[in-house]
Order: structure tokens, then C-alpha cells, then sequence
């Protein structure tokens, strides 16, 4: 299998990347090469396959056909403007997260081998208000441009993959906590600041109300999320591609319970309130919970609760509690 | 008031803009210009305000700019690939609907003087399967590129308006039947054919069975969307921007025994029964019926009954029955 993986220098892509290399198969079948894509160039990995890192704007027009050339028969879609900045910078969302998208799906398309394509895409394609449990037909009326943005992008992954030009399954991601690393501008950033900043012994602050109730997987699990969508047959999917996947409900008050039970109350006092209005107003149109009924039946799978998203956290920070 | 009117020589935007002479106002107040845009030159029109078409392909960069740089106060968008074409034709399909659209909405935010933008969008948004009614909230799942198209476009719609670059309505049109003139590319244009050809003394194909069931409303009732959509307060309409329009359901069956009730028997003997497996496929795939409260909610009216819409095409088209 060749696989091909944008934003693969981003925290999510990286995993994969590492997690396939781990693995050394997909889909059943044993990995040839990985091309890591991202705007910088991605650190190496080792693996017992060939893999190479492409720097490349995707919102460039012609760099697609390039990075499609070997025809890959697995691409990974993860490059993204992330909510943060698409916001504030809205040509630039527009550019990577629409016109990147189409360029690589049209570029797929005339390299003609059909591959499979996982497309992230995210909860921010709800808008509210919406009902406490948002279900599987629910409409998208995004409320910020990466939510927009993001809606295209699962509109055209439907429409190139009913005319058979890719074989795509878009997954709608919660929002993923704890994610290691430092802060990045996505308004959500904060959801794993107020769990890894404690436990790394520094001070986190919290920008919204401890009520506010989330929709939220680990890192691992959205790893297991593209294994399960590189793999899954499509028959099974059928015409409506994209899937809202599994993930835990929680408030804002119990994870900062959750971090307590695993890491003790010293911890919790590293997380200061300062209220942010525009991250607040943000938050408030983002999804509560979801009923991620589809995807469980096809086999995705998230934590069930959060003690062990934090657990999970330390173990793979190797922080000793 | 200025107006721009993009497919004026299309059959809704030319009915719009024979109204707008007519009538002499919108939104309450006096008709300063009309732009007539359409790939082809606009036919003139006797009004009391100053015309002039401008045939300009909004699908090439640069067009919109133009278009828009005398500052119109009311956009209506009505250019675009018909399904049946932009099913056939994918290029030109995302060129005209998805890429025109953007160019228009592009070169009115850089104008900056935030018009009321009507957009039409199309039932072909939703596809099966869905529930017997389909409601406000139902999502989004087309099942032809030019449904694919005309929902990205309301997303367009919503993520400029929402950032203030304009003040967009999205109306999704019912099938417009009956439609005068000649069939179009359109897969739903029998829809007319079956009632038009026939008052006409003509032959008429039918492709679909009789207990097909669609949604549907008059050219009138467009007609009446957009001045509704030109002049409605966007703070009763909210950040949902897009809006079912209402219609009314009938069968094939039901709107054969409309034609027989309004122009006698003789004219149902010109139908003439040839089942298309292409038209039959796409338009399974089709609404039926659409519970359109939140438009109706709004004072977006429609006709209750189909004899209704023959006696009005009958009336539009001058036919002695």
C-alpha cells in the first residue's frame, strides 16, 4: 500500500504516521511507502517501509498533481487551517481548507486509480441551536468559517465519490483533548490546556464557564478512527460519506474532576479562570453531544470516559503522577 | 433601489424582472436600475427605471467585480448549470455553481456596501433516503453534483453573511412546473412537459411513473420567494440563512387528473408513457414532500393545489381550453 498523509507533520497526522510505521499494515494489506505532506517538512520516522516528507502548500494550484503522481492508494486528508485562525484570517481558510481540498480531490481525480480518502473533517459543522444530542440527520449550519469550510469539503469528498473519481469517508472528529505539545490557535485549544498544562506543572487558564459540556476523544482514538476509515469497506458506508464519529460527553467541571481523580487537587489549582467573551461566544454554538449512532455501527470506537483520556495522556506524555 | 439579476434571461430571473417593472418597487422602495446579467444578452423590457444587460460568463475571474462595482442594493443569484447539465458537464458544473457563485460573493464583499443577496437553491440539496416529509432541520446529503453545488452555495451564503461581507437570503426552490417554453436540461423537466406540451396540442413524455410524488410550485410563486427574500428583515430570519421554500406534493397521477380537470381529456391523451431508467434513478432520489414551517413561518406563501398552477400557466400562457 502507498499511502499519502496531509498536515502529516501536524500533531494528528504525525500519530498516524507513527502509528502506522508501528504497524507496518493498512487495511489488511502491508505498507510500501508513506509521502508526508505539510507546508514544513515533516521529521523523519522510522519504519520498515520508504517514507519521504514533502513541504508543499496544498493551496497552491498544481502542487496536487504532484504529491498524487505515484498514485497512492490510500490518502490521509488532515492538512487544515485549524478554527482559530480560519477565523481570523479568512481568505487564508478559504484557500487552504476549500480551494487545498478541491485541489487535491481533482488532482485524485484525473490520476484516475480511484483511492481511498479520508477526509477529517469536525463537530464545527453544527451549529446552534441544536438539540442536547445531536443526531446522525441533523443539519450542518456551521457557525464559524472552518465549520463552513469543513462542510464543503464533506459536500465535494460526497459528490467526486458518487461519480467514482475517490473512494472517500469523511469523519467528523470531536474535539481532541488532551493534545500534547503546546497551545495552537484553534478556539478549542484550551479543552486539553486545562489537563496537560497542570500535569506538566504549569498554570492553564480556562476561558469558559466549568458548565460547558463538550463533545471530546482522545488522540488515540482519532487514530484508530483513520485506521478503521482507511479500511472499512464502502459498501457498507454507502452514499452518505461522512460520518459523525464516537467521543464522550463531558463538562468542562468534570474533567477538571477527572484530572483530580488521576493526578490529585495540587494539579487542579495550576488551572486559573479568566473568562474570554470571544472564545465563550464561540464555545456556545459548538456541539454538546452527539449520537454517533452510524459510526459505532460501522465499527469506530472513542473513550467512554474521561479518566481515561487523561490517563491515556500520561502514559503517552510519560509523566509520572 | 438598484437591482442586479444574475441568469436575467433565464425563465425565473426574466419573470423577476418583468415583475420588478411592473411593480416599480422592492422592499418598499422606488426601482433606480436594473442590471440584467446572463451568459446571453437579457431581451429589453418596458420599465420606468433604466435597464441594461450585460452578457458576462460569471464563471471567469474578474466578471464579478464588474458586476457588482455600481454598488446594487439587491442581488437576486439565479445564474447556474441546470441539474441535468451539471450532472453531465462536472467541470462546468462546479465552474458556473460553485466557482460563479464565490466570484459573485467575493466581488460583493470587496465592494463593501453589503446588498441583500437572494440566492436560489434547490430542493436537490436533500437526498433519499429521507422521511415522507422532510423538515427545516433535515440534512443535507445530495445526490446529484448540481445538489452538491447548490449547497455549498448556501454555505457560502451563510459564512459571508454571517461575517458581514453581505446580507444573504437562500430560498430553496420547489420544481418550478409549470415552466413555458421549450424543455430544458433539467431532469425534472417534465415535470412542465407533461402539462405544457399537451395544452399546447402536443406530445408529451413522461419517463416516471404516476405515483412519482415531488414537490412543486408556480413560476408566480417564485416570482413572489424572491420579492418576499428581497425584502425580509434578516433579524426574524437568524444565522440560518437558508430556507425551505414552501410548495405543494403531488403525485404524476395527481397532476394528470389536474390536467384533465382544467383542459378536458382529449389533452391527457398526449401524454405519452416512455420510462427513462436515468431520470427514473435521479429523480428517486428526489424530495417528495417538505414541511417548509420555518419559511411559511416567514410569509413565503406557495399554492395549495396543483389546478391552481394549471389554471395559472394557462392564464401566463394565453390558452383557450
Amino acid at each position: 500500500m502507498k499511502v499519502l498523509v496531509t498536515g502529516a507533520a501536524g500533531m494528528l497526522g504525525r500519530k498516524f504516521c507513527q502509528e502506522l510505521a508501528a504497524k507496518g499494515v493498512i487495511a489488511g494489506r502491508k505498507v510500501e511507502s508513506l509521502a508526508m505532506v505539510d507546508i514544513v517538512d515533516s521529521p523523519p520516522i522510522e519504519s520498515p517501509f520508504a517514507t519521504h516528507s514533502i513541504a508543499a502548500d496544498l493551496g497552491a494550484p498544481g502542487v496536487a498533481e504532484q504529491l498524487v503522481a505515484d498514485h497512492p492508494d490510500i490518502v490521509l486528508h488532515t492538512a487544515a487551517v485549524v478554527s482559530g485562525e480560519a477565523e481570523a484570517d479568512f481568505d487564508k481558510g478559504y484557500r487552504i481548507n476549500v480551494d487545498g481540498t478541491r485541489y487535491l480531490f481533482e488532482a485524485i481525480r484525473k490520476a484516475n486509480n480511484r483511492p481511498r480518502v479520508v477526509f477529517t473533517s469536525s463537530i464545527a459543522v453544527f451549529g446552534a441551536p441544536f438539540p442536547e444530542t445531536i443526531g446522525d440527520e441533523f443539519f450542518s449550519t456551521p457557525l464559524t468559517s472552518y465549520g463552513s469550510q469543513k462542510a464543503i469539503g464533506e459536500l465535494l469528498l460526497a459528490d467526486y465519490t458518487r461519480k467514482g473519481f475517490l473512494d472517500g469517508i469523511g469523519i467528523r472528529l470531536p474535539t481532541i483533548c488532551v493534545r500534547p505539545g503546546k497551545p495552537n490557535r484553534a478556539a478549542s485549544s484550551f479543552f486539553s490546556g486545562i489537563i496537560r498544562e497542570p500535569l506538566n506543572g504549569q498554570e492553564a487558564v480556562l476561558p469558559v464557564s466549568d458548565t460547558v459540556r463538550h463533545w471530546l476523544a482522545s488522540p488515540r482514538a482519532a487514530v484508530r478512527f483513520f485506521f478503521r476509515a482507511a479500511e472499512i469497506d464502502g459498501a457498507l458506508v454507502g452514499d452518505r460519506r461522512n460520518l459523525s464519529m464516537p467521543g464522550l460527553s463531558a463538562t468542562v467541571g468534570e474533567m477538571i474532576e477527572s484530572l483530580e481523580r488521576c493526578a490529585g487537587p495540587d494539579r487542579v489549582k495550576l488551572i486559573r479562570r479568566e473568562p474570554d467573551p470571544t472564545i465563550m461566544r464561540i464555545v456556545e454554538g459548538w456541539a454538546r453531544n452527539l449520537d454517533a449512532s452510524r459510526a459505532r455501527g460501522l465499527g469506530f470506537e472513542a473513550e467512554t470516559n474521561f479518566d481515561a483520556i487523561v490517563r491515556a495522556h500520561i502514559e503517552d506524555a510519560g509523566i509520572t503522577v
